[in-house]
């Protein structure tokens, strides 16, 4: 997923950005969804299998989907299908670009 | 506003600490807030006051008391009242939280 970026020189957000921005944080509102952005991230390898997200939550199968598919369009989680699970990532910069809008 | 944190082990998420930084993604997650926040931390002094918020970004004034209203709620600007307009700032550490969780 391509995004727009701010130029170096370090200027506010366009409105265009500020709108791709807030969907982001759209998507990231919500407290299950923190985990799991969370959960990924901590993961060995950065990556969980969807079940491995299900048990580590305790989540049941359908809230899993729900929330990952949330993550998933949003640009913030990436989906591989290896075997009969997909495996999820978060996608480079995704994040990356959000926090450098924030200042941090 | 006292924040929780994880360990310095970069420990995933808690529930309540994920909680809690889904309710500040929530304050975020609108095109308006973002680009309020953008003009207070890209401001000379890291401040402005709310009639400069509102002709920078041509808001209304009610419009305007309503994202900033939001905004110092959430914990994420603070403002002090100079004269007869509030000035905002945004609060040490509440992006940078957020942003830790995030990896970022």
């Amino acid at each position: 997923m391509e995004r727009s970026r701010d130029p170096i020189t370090d200027a506010p957000l366009t409105p265009e950005h500020a709108e791709e921005l807030a969907r982001t944080m759209h998507a990231l509102a919500d407290r299950t969804r923190m985990l799991i952005v969370s959960a990924v991230l901590h993961a060995p390898d950065g990556e969980l299998h969807g079940r491995d997200i299900q048990r580590q939550l305790e989540l049941r199968q359908p809230t899993a989907s729900h929330h990952l598919r949330k993550l998933v369009r949003a640009g913030i989680l990436a989906r591989e299908q290896r075997g009969p699970y997909g495996y999820y990532r978060v996608v480079d910069g995704a994040l990356a670009d959000l926090c450098r809008a924030l200042g941090s």
